[in-house]
């Protein structure tokens, strides 16, 4: 039996993913910028095992759905192909942040899966091959290889489709403070919805606008620059859902108390608080603050009619195996 | 002293205005279609007077502020300047319903000045003279002046840019349902919003296809397809606020109310019931159905926490002098 176990962190980004050039290799529509959340994790262990007739899959403590294991087991096969190896596998995968609303657990997922599956299987990857891997589980998860502030550049193909990081995680302490508005499991997964995006017609300019956008957040990042960041980042993120309100058929993934986090950001900004939104596939509302503001937008957060929990973190570092 | 009242209707756009190849004379960026609403109304006597010092308005009962008079006065110059007379007026406006929160208040007065000013002054303007007379004072003004369902037609001067009735009232018994959110006066007004969709980067696409929406929409007006109107309103209010919320600075004129209904109408939608939404510049939700329905969604639409009130109208007439 070979194994390992390996923890990774989801991400958020600041300009988004959204649409694929190549939806069965995921090569990305437009290159993106994200940030490891290092207070919330996926651990995964993988183990390999001669005596296993398929493989298995615990999430969180429970056999997930047949679509699930069917994902993992195609991810799988790509393992043992890559590696040389026949066996199955026993998965166990466990989070410490709601699954499915918003939060990317798929990121981390793939991204501890990646790297826990590869290293049982043998193999020793470098980080852009281990991002490359982590991209055929999920688009996402190759941003979560990396540590601290990542940018995952498009490409073209498998070869140059990965993620690398810009600025390690202490180099801005910039806090994610995700306002919990709902943990049910959304309607439309990010992997269908995905395939929508070229139903918009505001996707080809919100592609081709990206680089412009890229270069604004890097700098801004770069600069330390909260006003710059915020703008772009707000911007980048209604951009995405503007995509998603005009697909067809229409995508809607804010609730009422999304949009009552949104104004309310909006307000603090103009009060003076350096503070900003941006959203994901899920009603969530990622409230992005410099670490001394924090403590006052959480509190005020948790006070919004509608938000169960906010949940916190700090930039993250890359995906690690545990136990070594 | 020369007298005149007339009585106009406010109109709910199905394919919306937004943005101008000419702010000043207001020439729209896109065609629109809309249907004028006959159970909300403006009323407005204009009286010439040779005693009077200035304009005076009074606008449900009160003076207005400053810009409100200097609006009108800029619209009564022209109508002097067209009519060869120099007195001044005193404007008296009532309305039915609030203003400055979504319904388009501007588009009813102006059409009801227009026809009371051009009388008072002695002109008779055909409908299509003054529906570009109405345009100078607001733009979706001119969409008041015509009867029933009616399209403006972009045009590229003053004198091609007017609207006029594609089917008149009882073509179809659509009932516009506004679920009443907010009656606060909004942030930024439609004139400024206006000047602010070519900063973003989705205006220039969403015009670019307008013509295509005007199709489908007359298209299924025409045929009383109610799941075809549906589809293309639906799109182009999204594709509207999409613009909104990427300009600069950015416009969410949604509230968390607005969301809820939103929902709920995708919902009802889902379970067969025909319905439709399509929101103005502000937060109430105008919710269209045809007639049949209209009672059964009033009633579900006053239980969502927050609609505090649902105006109700049928399809209008043209505008019309009152007391002849």
């Amino acid at each position: 039996m070979k194994t390992a176990t390996a923890i990774a962190n989801p991400n958020i980004a600041f300009i988004k993913y959204w649409g694929d050039k190549d939806p069965d290799l995921r090569i990305p529509a437009n290159g993106s910028i994200s940030m490891n959340l290092g207070d919330l994790h996926t651990v995964t262990e993988v183990i390999f095992d001669a005596n296993l007739e398929r493989d298995e899959l615990i999430l969180d403590g429970r056999v997930p759905g047949e679509m699930a294991i069917e994902r993992v087991t195609r991810f799988l096969d790509h393992v043992r192909l890559l590696a040389g190896i026949s066996d199955f596998a026993r998965v166990t995968s466990e989070n410490n942040f709601p699954i499915g609303s918003g939060i990317a657990s798929s990121a981390s997922a793939f991204a501890a899966l990646s790297l826990a599956s590869a290293t049982a299987a043998g193999m020793k990857l470098d980080e852009s091959s281990l991002s490359r891997l982590a991209r055929r589980g999920s688009g996402s998860a190759c941003r979560s290889v990396p540590g601290g502030f990542v940018e995952w550049q498009a490409g073209e193909e498998d070869a140059n489709s990965f993620a690398y990081s810009i600025f390690p995680p202490d180099h801005w302490e910039l806090i994610d403070c995700i306002a919990i508005v709902s943990q049910e499991h959304k309607e439309t997964g990010s992997q269908d919805g995905h395939l929508l995006a070229e139903t918009s017609l505001l996707q080809e300019v919100r592609v081709a606008d990206a680089s412009r956008r890229l270069d604004l957040c890097r700098q801004a990042i770069l600069n330390r620059d909260f006003e710059a960041f915020a703008e772009v980042v707000e911007l980048d993120s209604n951009l995405m859902h503007a995509v998603m309100m005009t697909s067809q058929p229409k995508l809607l993934y804010w609730q009422p108390t999304t949009l009552a986090v949104i104004q309310a950001v909006g307000e603090w900004r103009k009060n003076g608080t350096p503070v900003c939104f941006t959203i994901d596939a899920g009603p969530n509302v990622h409230v992005i603050t410099p670490g001394e503001n924090s403590p006052r937008v959480i509190g005020d957060l948790i006070q919004i009619p509608g938000v169960s929990k906010v949940l916190v973190s700090r930039p993250g570092a890359a995906v690690r195996l545990v136990g070594d």
